[in-house]
């Protein structure tokens, strides 16, 4: 069994989306991840069956897969994995094609012989700026769909311009975020987080920085998560007896 | 026994002192509370006597006792407090010398009788800065015990910046925070937080928000919550098995 670091070691999050929900779960993701988007389907189906769905909120983190990307690589998927992980390109094109075979189980049309791979420290900056205006989910839907299935170049700035407007976040603040550097911190925030708890590979959920769920697992895995961390779900345990030693707005004890 | 909010219902604080620190104590608190100053006290007397005490962060949070308060009161705290709670001024007398005397035996030298109260969100506003320069507990041990002990007017943003100045924080930064309204929304955050947790007086202490202590305890109940929160530390439950269904730097599995 894996283990990961003990959740208050890790970096804070800036920002929970509500600050309501009894069940807050952190989704570390990237754009240009198939496992990513089918684990997404996964994950929402599993939620979109769970009593206490209404006390839920879910956060997506940054992680960048291939950080040192240029903003579009020139090759197409198929020629850029056989390069990087040095396999013939019939077995990179095998795999694109299960990747395409799993994808079409959870409803999703991928087009990985088009798509164009790149930097996605943009498309996490701008997610960060959904987050803040209660967009991320719509956003995030949106960058992981052009990328895998509408052969759109996530990691150009106009591109990103669009998909951002199409998703309704507003064009002057997508702008102002792409010509400037705001929640670059906040991306390496989250993946400093996703580097203390020791998370390797994305998907990766947590619960409540309780429970973990490690990639597209089925959604019986995530019912199941959904349904131990409410469980465990559970107030502060009171130390001592508060007596009489506060001062509150009605004087000192 | 007390009860309180789950802590994952919090405002998730802006961020903590160390994303190292195993034990995150967060300490509810204000600078016109006699109580606050003894708290504080019994907690690092217990604090000091932990085996694990490099493992562990403090982060001073804010609480307004009296949010509506003019910078400065014009009357004598003895007579604002009879006037406030209704007492005769003798009874209110007889409180100031019993905090007082359980201040004596902190080592604390109170002297209520030139204390002068008013509002404290500058003070809090600055405490947020310090925390961010790694000076939070000594400005607000400079707090404490300049309106406890020192009969400084703690409400006035000219004595606040000399505190502030002596406490080491940069004189053009503060004078920044007290001329415009930065750290104005982490104040109210963490008030919004203590509201959630229920928290009613302070000193209030929560131990990775998994432990809680209300009031100023005796060293020995800190030391249990200390023990007990170390006890129950422990990461991530990992639900599922990982399977071969992540996407990592070295490739999709």
């Amino acid at each position: 069994m894996e283990t990961f670091a003990a959740p208050w070691a890790l970096a804070c999050p800036d920002a929970f989306p509500s600050q309501e929900a009894i069940v807050q779960i952190e989704i570390w993701s990237d754009v240009v991840c198939p496992w990513c988007a089918i684990g997404k389907r996964r994950f929402e189906a599993a939620l979109a069956d769970f009593a206490h769905r209404d006390d839920v909120d879910v956060w997506w983190r940054s992680y960048e897969l291939d950080p040192s990307a240029p903003r579009r690589r020139p090759e197409p998927l198929v020629e850029h994995l056989a390069d990087k992980y040095e396999l013939d390109q019939q077995r990179a094109q095998e795999f694109q094609d299960f990747m395409t075979s799993m994808a079409a189980e959870e409803g999703l049309a991928f087009r990985l012989d088009i798509a164009q791979p790149g930097n996605t420290f943009d498309a996490h900056r701008l997610l960060h700026l959904a987050a803040e205006r209660g967009l991320q989910d719509t956003v995030k839907e949106r960058f992981l769909i052009a990328y895998l299935s509408d052969g759109e170049a996530v990691g150009e700035p106009e591109v990103l311009a669009r998909l951002a407007g199409e998703a309704g976040l507003d064009a002057g603040e997508v702008e102002a975020v792409l010509t400037g550097d705001a929640y670059a911190d906040a991306v390496r925030t989250d993946q400093r987080a996703a580097r203390q708890l020791g998370i390797s590979g994305v998907p990766f959920f947590a619960f409540n920085r309780t429970h973990g769920v490690s990639g597209a697992q089925p959604p019986d895995v995530f019912a199941q998560a959904l349904d131990e961390t409410w469980a465990t779900t559970r107030p502060l345990e009171p130390v001592g007896e508060a007596g009489e030693t506060t001062c509150g707005p009605g004087g000192c004890a």
